[in-house]
């Protein structure tokens, strides 16, 4: 993750008891779309957990958790709350992790910082230019002027509007998915299309 | 580590039933041409052993291992020569293990038992259609004829034209490199390519 992993509310760790054993971990998977991760958002998890006194009488306790997702966070990033399992004597809570899942865009895929676009065109914008917007993530348009030919390995890198990130922002990546046409057409209808003298 | 691993001097096994150890084998690998997987091919190996005996005296004896290479064989195919290592007394020579490396084609690359090839076409051939040649790989050539449109997602199955395999021979796959042309058409140059009543 880019930027600083567990940065969580967490309680000051007292004096542990000898003889005490920790609980192991919980980890809480949370899904986050992409607009979330490219915005930040606080997202609330309500916990509940249980209290066991000395006696062995439990309780019930429910409790709302909040974490701040940071813009540009990857898949995988962790956030700790230390000591938030359940209580029993003798026990120390175990700590519990949120680990971030991001879930799939229909749209942008991520990779690393850049975002990467697919853009649907026919053969005929591709061969004679066109000009559209992609709609972001966070609902801004970006405007796009082609005034070459897309081949189908044409990338348009439009710098600093990919995901966030400590070290700057991404790249938003335009890729290219030529439509064809469904009819061949002759080979007198498409000499033009070659280059040269001969050919315009 | 709970078994004990790698942790100092371990006592040596007591004599075996057999009443020797068996040298830990010898892996080499065999890098073959995707000619050569395709058609099948014998190798040969010139090994040198070293042969001591009871007394402490070591000789060299040079041996040709012949590893007969089957048509269809994969990366990873292993081929064992048993107790063809060193001898010495009280010791049970090593195998060979010959592994098969399958070393990367310029124009082919496999894909199970199927060949994938990338076919370079131009836009006006994709267009209005195109006749070619595939060079096998054991020099034979595979006619192909496109009289349909060819854009850039198409994949053209030539049905057992692929490895041998002991399921039968997979499938040639013929994928297109379609050339666009460098400058660009005016709209009206290019209005044509959509069809309809009105673009034919």
């Amino acid at each position: 993750g880019a930027f600083g992993r567990g940065t969580g509310p967490r309680p000051q760790p007292g004096p542990r008891p000898a003889g005490r054993a920790k609980d192991p971990p919980r980890t809480i998977p949370l899904a986050c779309t992409l607009e979330e991760l490219f915005t930040g958002v606080t997202r609330k998890y309500k916990l509940s957990k249980t209290l066991t006194d000395p006696m062995g009488n439990a309780m019930q306790l429910e409790k709302v958790l909040q974490i701040e997702v940071q813009a540009g966070w990857r898949q995988g990033t962790k956030i700790t709350f230390e000591r938030e399992g359940d209580e029993a004597p003798d026990r120390i809570p175990a700590d519990l992790i949120f680990v971030i899942e991001e879930a799939e865009h229909d749209r942008f895929r991520r990779d690393g910082s850049d975002l990467v676009y697919t853009h649907k065109i026919s053969l005929t914008q591709a061969l004679s230019g066109c000009e559209f917007e992609v709609e972001h993530l966070d609902g801004s348009m970006v405007p796009v002027v082609i005034d070459y030919v897309v081949s189908p390995s044409t990338e348009v890198k439009i710098k600093g509007r990919g995901m966030p990130s400590k070290k700057g922002p991404g790249n938003l990546i335009v890729k290219f998915d030529i439509e064809f046409p469904a009819r061949l057409k002759s080979k007198e209808q498409v000499a033009f299309l070659r280059d040269g003298p001969f050919g315009l």
